[in-house]
């Protein structure tokens, strides 16, 4: 397709494909002429997980670039490509590292992980993004004086366990992996949104349900 | 206690404290003379919840006002008051009403409501700062292209409402009323990076059970 299907199905303008197009966020079409592409479906879709990063994660066009460059690491097993373009996507606050909130955080965190039997967080996982946001999430509460210690997370920690499985679920519709890998970053991206809204909705309802 | 006490015991800094005083964030101390007040355990423990807003939920100082003054209204029966605290906190984007994506996002949502059971969003709740968020994250997903239909949503959902308990079962350990709508608002925008983090580790953990 040309770049006016592309912007039309896609319902992202032709100026703003074309700054993606000069910022390697989306690869170059087949070149028709020297004014000329085509564009194909693999464009389409790709479009989608740059705007689902962009707009909705609002991740900065830089990191947006490398979350793509390991999406596109096919020398990767792919549990190991899933995870670079995981490691990727921004994660909110750093832990500060000399504090001793921290320090008792992350012994919370491990005792944590090692409860749900999730090993990999406590192997090659244990200094991931996610981990440290987890560290700092943990202190955060602790330092404002509200409970969280291992029996408090451990419910959150299962329903997060039944959400990663819903996701894994469906990035596993896509055919090829390259796609599957696409779906993931977008996935967990876009779902935050949805997960957030529909924890308060549910809140909204149990209150009800209890206290009327 | 002094004021220096209550800087030293919740760990915000005199000047921060005296800030929050003066913006309304905290109700003021008993004075003792011209210079000195005197602060208690309920001072205290505000502190916590204007430093979970604004550091962590990083609420506007005005907003936070309002979530406060909610929390404090007495003249609600407690679900009512719960609501209003909620309804106060930042929701993230709101959804173009005019557009016809979200016209049927809106009925996807109204839908998985009902297979829920959720009476009280479909209510009461169904114009909630809530279900408005629920509306534009299914709206972004369906622009880009990705699945978000009630089958993919009702997991999510099923998770949420597990979460939910848990949060409501953690404001009941609070023994009076105000500790427990203080607790609900905190816990809500504190566990929010939580549960983020926890799904990123158990993707991680999810894809390295499934693939390797």
């Amino acid at each position: 397709m040309r770049l006016a299907e592309l912007s039309e199905r896609s319902g992202v303008p032709s100026a703003t494909i074309k700054y993606y197009l000069r910022e390697g966020l989306l690869p170059p079409g087949n070149r028709l002429s020297a004014t000329r592409a085509d564009y194909g479906e693999g464009h389409l879709r790709r479009l989608g997980l740059v705007r689902a990063l962009i707009q909705v994660g609002r991740v900065p066009v830089t990191t947006a670039r490398e979350v793509l460059a390991a999406v596109d690491d096919d020398s990767l097993d792919h549990h190991m490509r899933l995870g670079a373009a995981a490691w990727a996507i921004p994660h909110g606050a750093e832990p500060d590292p000399a504090d001793p909130v921290t320090e008792a955080a992350r012994g919370t965190a491990d005792e944590l992980l090692e409860r749900l039997g999730w090993t990999f967080g406590r192997g090659a996982g244990a200094d991931s993004p996610a981990y440290r946001m987890l560290v700092e999430a943990i202190s955060a509460m602790r330092r404002l004086g509200y409970p969280c210690d291992v029996a408090e997370l451990l419910p959150y920690a299962r329903s997060a366990g039944e959400v990663a499985s819903a996701d894994l679920d469906l990035t596993e519709r896509y055919e090829r992996e390259e796609e599957q890998v696409e779906a993931a970053v977008a996935l967990t991206v876009l779902y935050e949104p949805v997960l957030l809204s529909l924890r308060r909705l549910a809140q909204a309802e149990e209150s009800y349900r209890r206290y009327t």
